[in-house]
């Protein structure tokens, strides 16, 4: 089949051509690019020499030539895209945020200023976590399809942050780990290839190598997605599950690694350690984190792309460099208060393109993991 | 003056030697090391050709000859070296752990692993953080000591993180800004200089290259010293103070950065945002953080090291790198009940070596800042 | 088929896990490690977990289980185990330097310190570069087999930097573009997994991030092999080709660029631009340049795994990172003497893992480019 | 006294700043922009808040203000501004290619593609490498100068490039090693500073991060200024250097290396190793390289700024990171017939800034170093 790419310059439109071209059930790519019609892709991506060969096209065009199609474009211009796929009854994966939100356009409103044009798609779109939603993924491709066949579903392909992060707080929420109503604060960091192919002064090497930097603190647009997956993993009620979540920038190319603070349930702690100064992780606390642990590594034990670490290995951004995999790590502080809960995904991949992909496969009934076997890379 | 130091072949002595050998009250540096005794600085760092040279002795010819000693060793083997400091009569500024836990043994040896050897040394020594303690150094200087030479006085210079986040949270526990009793979250990278010169697995280039990953989850030794600071600086009773503390190494040569997480006194939320999703800041919660910015400013409006960022500006490791600074920046969670707060610095300076520095300059008397002019080096 | 690797836990030999891993015709991977001997692989190596999974046994035990053997050892210690493969009458893929240098035993001792232990193996072994030595792999490797199963022929698996500049220098000593008899100067930069696993001074992070160092000038054991490599690609007598080679450290992962200048033969120069100032490239000039950049391509055209860049595009080593390619970029100096070569390959794949794989596809007659078809990762 | 910048806000500006700030000799920083005309330097710069603070102004009232005029501006736009420093009768330091070529204004307009504006003004000119031009700087400034008072001297403040290439190449031109009509070939390597503030594709994190790339080869400006260079100090007829120079990026924020090889006088040989594959270095070759690095150090004796390092010790970045000196090893090729001259220097310092600095500390008489004393950072 042919999977159509538009915005495939771009960094996760590129990563999405690279993975594609594996992929066992695609045959051909159509690649359309706004800022290099015309070229040749592996002018752009010399990468991409003797191994993929593709003509830049109009989005129109290959949406025309595509049984599904992947946007990769920046927020608030991909809608009329949507349409036009639907239009023609074929599956259209949306990288950006514009089909996040699902029907609560205020939110999309205030954080990414401009309303809905096509709210009337808002009945085919579905956010494309699919270890939140792989259900309502496949009823939506299978409602206005045909056999092998899918309709003409949207996916909002999740951002990178509320990947790393839903997945590693949602064990805690369904199972009754986290104190209901707390605060949970998620701490995170991501490699640069997170801005974009667009070169600005935050992302010019001597800016931002050998330094740490938060960036929108307390202000960051995947605050709020973060905060609705959340709710909705815990059949909450929207809004009241408080999420505090800080980025930062770090100096590598890839990789997003999410270390996110989640109190316990009834405050838990350790008898006899509640006062005086800390002391080092009691085996009371070490007990505990295996437990923990252990409903962590159940409730992921059928998810092909979620691996919950064994006690001694902290998740890392190298370790699932260049995959699909989103790593957990559990701990607990020694006071025996909070769960800390490591996560750790290769932006681009879990992140972006093969997230993506991963939507794709669900939305054609293919095996969640075809094109998406990487070994993650060692360095 | 002649200044020694012990253990100048490390990461943290080298930096001392390059500091001090631009102070304008040192006319002479001596210097030991145990792995290299006998060969000269220069040839263990080439860097210091034509500007730095000195044989490297044993620690006692060092002490001999110096009129204040500095240590830089690992824990736990230190104490002889202060005692015969003591002994003679001069200052020793320690760059360990060994005491930094003032008479709070158990909570050492908790840590630690080992009981003081000198629990006499005690009565000489106190916590170097300068923000915290300028008074105590200055009398415990003044005690043995006669005009313009100070006593046996024993330095416990804190350590990098602790440095980092104690800064970034005495205001808040200072000023009522914190929630009382509320647990203070504090999430930090370092560069990885910060682990020493001794070639380990996980320092190696290409293991931490390009990565993000945390270490010593619930488990880091610098909690105690961290929430004991806290702690005394608040005048609360030691160990009321519940501090998370995770640290995390990013590739970078050098710098702390810690984004610490203060629950608000009163839970403190603008009105009307109290329930849903969560929206960009409003004007409430910049005006907010606006007060808490200039309780932070006036807080630190006589430290020569603490720069508190105008708005607008996030504190990020490039911005103190090589320079004694502590530059904090002032953040709020949206929903407006979190102070989030931004504490960077360079952890081989104000982390290590120029907070010895200083220690050193208001214990003779200095001008605080002598040898620790540098400007932040842009890259 | 059993594929079998000898120090597994090594950089390379880890490459040559995951390679292997998702190579078509490799069924089982029998992996041996001294250093982590009862382990399982995915211990020592996180990054494979849920993906490849084996206990670590003894070299022996591998080479019994396995139709074909990797050795990714020390220099100097696999000889006996090449012995052992030869006995069973399997074929032996050496990526130390104990079998680059054919029956030139001289040089080998000269440079590696040691003399041949079984010499009488020199008869089974041939020097691993599939563009230089193809043929007489094949011969080896039908010699002592049968249909479809090959004979104990041992391979020389070649070292990173001979492979890049040997590249790269071929077609211009073949072609007749090389002045005869003149000298080639080849500057090259490693990156740090060149150097192993093992945390040495000068692998560890502080020492080598944001620095560019030479190493071991005017006396890198590569050179004879280089030296060997050109004079035997241009059927001249050994010793007669004159190699300057100067390895750099650079600060990133993988890849080694090879920088190459060769004297063009008769000095070639453009009219008229032979005296005064340096002036930029002249239309002779380029036109030049895209004479020797043809020769290099149509040499090349048959060669699966290296891509002669077109003009406008210089080889650099993220373009073929996480790949199988050797890419080559030609210019001229402008004053038109000398050629001016550019070659880049990642040190871990072409220049190791992935080249051993490749001699492997060879030897057995499988497609050559069977499990190296990655397409190069963009970051 | 008071020094003016323009073009203060780029990073040679930047840097300028830096450096000038702790020059015992200025008073006073009187600071243009054109980007950010208004704004204070500590505004774009925020790693000067507390140590630096001036508004950003106009060209003009710098000039107007100051004593002596540092100009770091793109090529070809600062004629103007030295024509009115000279009208006023001060010295003008020009970072860029403006002043670099004396009245060879055929090749400066070959490589820079514009004439002269002010031809007039190369009688006041010269080009500011102080170890080639230290008297002929000296006499220019006393010329239409009085008592410590300068005059209207205009100095071309060398490139990054021709500053390490042309102090590893002096000696062998001057003291008869190198074979005389010989090419000179310059392998350099450069860190991302060089390429200035401005956010291009290529200095974009993700595309120059975890590689290696030559750029402009055969193609790069500063060719015809290390010819000029070489030729000048020899004595020798312009042109008759042959000078290859490559440029490469490599991801470091500081930093010029260059590898230079240079074949020996009478193509010196040891005996005996003409013929056969290479050996690792000789007695003799060991000697004759002790040999050559006693005529560079003999050379440099009485430069500030020059280390020859001492057997066993190889030049690298980061043994000058933050400080004006130039680095030089010296070695041979095993075969005996070309001299390998490794040269490194902090291209912010020694290639631009710190150089200029020493400029002006030889125009007004000041001690050499003064300012420019900083002991090179270890990490």
């Amino acid at each position: 089949m042919v999977a159509g790419i538009i915005g495939a310059t771009g960094y996760a439109g590129a990563e999405l051509v690279r993975i594609l071209s594996g992929h066992p059930h695609v045959d051909k790519l159509s690649l359309a690019s706004v800022s290099f019609e015309g070229d040749r892709i592996e002018k752009v991506y010399p990468n991409f020499l003797g191994r993929i060969s593709a003509v830049l096209e109009k989005a129109e065009a290959v949406i025309a030539a595509s049984d599904v199609v992947f946007a990769s474009l920046p927020n608030g211009v991909g809608e009329p895209y949507a349409r036009a796929a639907a239009d023609k009854g074929i599956p259209y994966i949306d990288l950006s945020a514009d089909f996040r939100f699902d029907d609560d356009e205020e939110t999309y409103t205030a954080w990414y200023g401009k309303p809905y044009v096509h709210p009337e798609l808002r009945k085919f779109s579905v956010y494309g976590l699919p270890e939140l939603n792989r259900l309502r993924i496949k009823e939506l491709a299978a409602a206005g399809g045909a056999a092998g066949k899918p309709g003409p579903v949207i996916i909002g392909n999740p951002g990178c942050y509320p990947t790393a992060t839903s997945l590693g707080a949602f064990p805690a929420l369904v199972k009754g780990i986290a104190a209901p109503g707390a605060t949970i604060i998620a701490d995170a960091a991501s490699g640069v290839t997170g801005g974009g192919r667009e070169p600005l002064q935050s992302f010019h090497y001597p800016e931002c190598a050998d330094s740490a930097a938060p960036y929108k603190v307390g202000a960051h647009r995947h605050t709020p997605e973060i905060s609705r997956n959340l709710a909705f993993m815990a059949e909450m009620v929207p809004g009241t599950v408080s999420v505090i979540f800080t980025p930062h920038l770090v100096p590598m190319n890839r990789g997003i690694l999410g270390t996110i603070y989640i109190p316990l349930a009834g405050g838990w702690r350790p008898g006899g350690v509640s006062a005086g100064a800390p002391r080092p992780p009691s085996k009371e606390i070490t007990a505990k984190t295996d437990e923990i642990r252990q409903v962590y590594t159940d409730f992921y034990k059928d998810e092909p792309f979620v691996r919950v670490l064994p006690a001694g290995v902290i998740a890392a951004t190298n370790r699932v460099r260049q995959s699909n995999f989103c790593d957990i790590s559990v701990h607990l502080d020694p006071m025996g208060t909070t769960a800390i809960i490591v996560s750790a995904i290769d932006n681009m991949v879990k992140g972006a393109a093969g997230q993506a992909v991963q939507n794709m496969n669900i939305i054609f009934g293919y095996d969640e993991t075809a094109g998406l076997n990487a070994v993650p890379a060692l360095f």
